[in-house]
């Protein structure tokens, strides 16, 4: 099991399920042995627009502003602001991260995706993505609550396969930057449920977490399947492979 | 031609690619005789985080905080926070809305998804959603920025097909709340290209604003293919049709 464990909380209230299910991994990863270290984004009062202040020093080109170039040289020249550079080292000691967060408008809260922006911003390198990615030897997770049954989110349901809304979380994201991604953990509509029904969940959430490192991460097509040369487009050989195995298209 | 538009703009420079995008759609929609209003996020210090305080004179239930309960309440009792308000009120009036930002990790940028997160959190409404949507009678678009070529995002690119990428925006936000979605304007990798370029692609983004509501929007299964009754799946009279067309589900 992992040593160090990141969780990235994004819930205002302590008595939400969303902080129930923060503590419950807490709690089963400690007792495992591991040390985990919570960033809990709105006690924190994390900033969460990229802006220019993210820069100390000055940026290079203020006229012409590119968050994405700008980031990453104040990363290598040791030039961000301190709130980012704590993210990074906690982010840095982790074998694992879990993101634990209520899901607003299908995808994390902006509070959320400002740590994203922000915190992971030197992480985007098109020379050093998905499975060459600088976290590489990371893992990392979704864990969320929904407000609606997981019918609605099945492959006929109205609002599409979870596995679609979650792509570009899952693999624009996590998988970019290398990250082997543990399936999502998916808290389906606790508030309508029972009391009984939400500690049936959370003892599920603290049953996975005990094998979780046995579980095999998320299927994702491995870099070498595209070609550089010819704009990442998924090798002839391969997309026949795989069109024989039945598949369509490298998000199937 | 719409007669009001609101452009929701997430970019810091103004001198980037993207506020050209957005002066580029000003001028060409004013010349039609559109009132155009501008949401520079970034230059308005926009909150992103959706907290408590967006809610004035306290929140119902402070120890079990559900923001979209809470946001929702609020907004029936006129109880939200002015730079909400305000940001509605310009809603409330727009026939269209266009959504001007650079890509961020496959979505747009924390700042432009607290907007959502904070002004549309009132318009999430299982009972009016999709093509009941409150936002039925107006229009939507993404315009942004990538800084790749569009190969990455075809179909068998490495990063896959740009619409699986833009469905949690699409679908889930903006189809969500009812909007007719207008394809989206893909300025790809306006950085690495020659002025020329540039200048020609902000060419086709005026001639397209010319005649843009003599486009189709982008189709969506309406409604009325799911049956409310059974978990909102797709009806099985509709499943047998769209399989004989040769789809495989409902987000293809």
């Amino acid at each position: 099991m992992a040593k160090k464990v990141l969780i990235v909380y994004a819930h205002e209230s302590p008595a939400s399920f969303n902080a129930a299910a923060k503590d419950a991994a807490v709690a089963a990863l400690t007792a495992q042995g591991c040390t985990v270290e919570v960033s809990d984004l709105y006690a924190m009062k994390f900033k969460a627009a990229a802006t220019t202040e993210d820069i100390t020093g000055g940026v290079k080109d203020a006229e012409n502003f590119c968050y994405a170039k700008e980031i990453k040289l104040a990363s290598e020249e040791g030039r961000l602001a301190d709130d980012i550079k704590k993210e990074q080292e906690k982010l840095k000691e982790a074998d694992l991260v879990i993101f634990q967060f209520p899901m607003y408008w299908s995808s994390v809260p902006a509070i959320m995706k400002g740590w994203m922006d922000r915190v992971l911003g030197f992480a985007y390198a098109q020379e050093k993505r998905y499975s060459e990615g600088i976290f590489k030897d990371k893992k990392a997770m979704l864990s969320f609550t929904t407000d609606c049954p997981e019918s609605v989110y099945s492959e006929t349901g109205i609002n599409g396969d979870i596995n679609v809304t979650l792509w570009p979380l899952q693999n624009g994201i996590l998988n970019y930057c290398g990250f082997k991604v543990f399936a999502p953990q998916i808290f389906w509509d606790p508030a309508t449920g029972s009391p009984e029904s939400r500690s049936s969940m959370l003892e599920g959430w603290r049953t996975r977490l005990q094998n979780l490192y046995g579980e095999a991460p998320v299927y994702f097509a491995p870099l070498d399947y595209f070609d550089k040369e010819k704009g990442f487009l998924l090798k002839p050989e391969v997309k026949q492979k795989y069109a024989k195995a039945g598949r369509i298209c490298s998000t199937c």
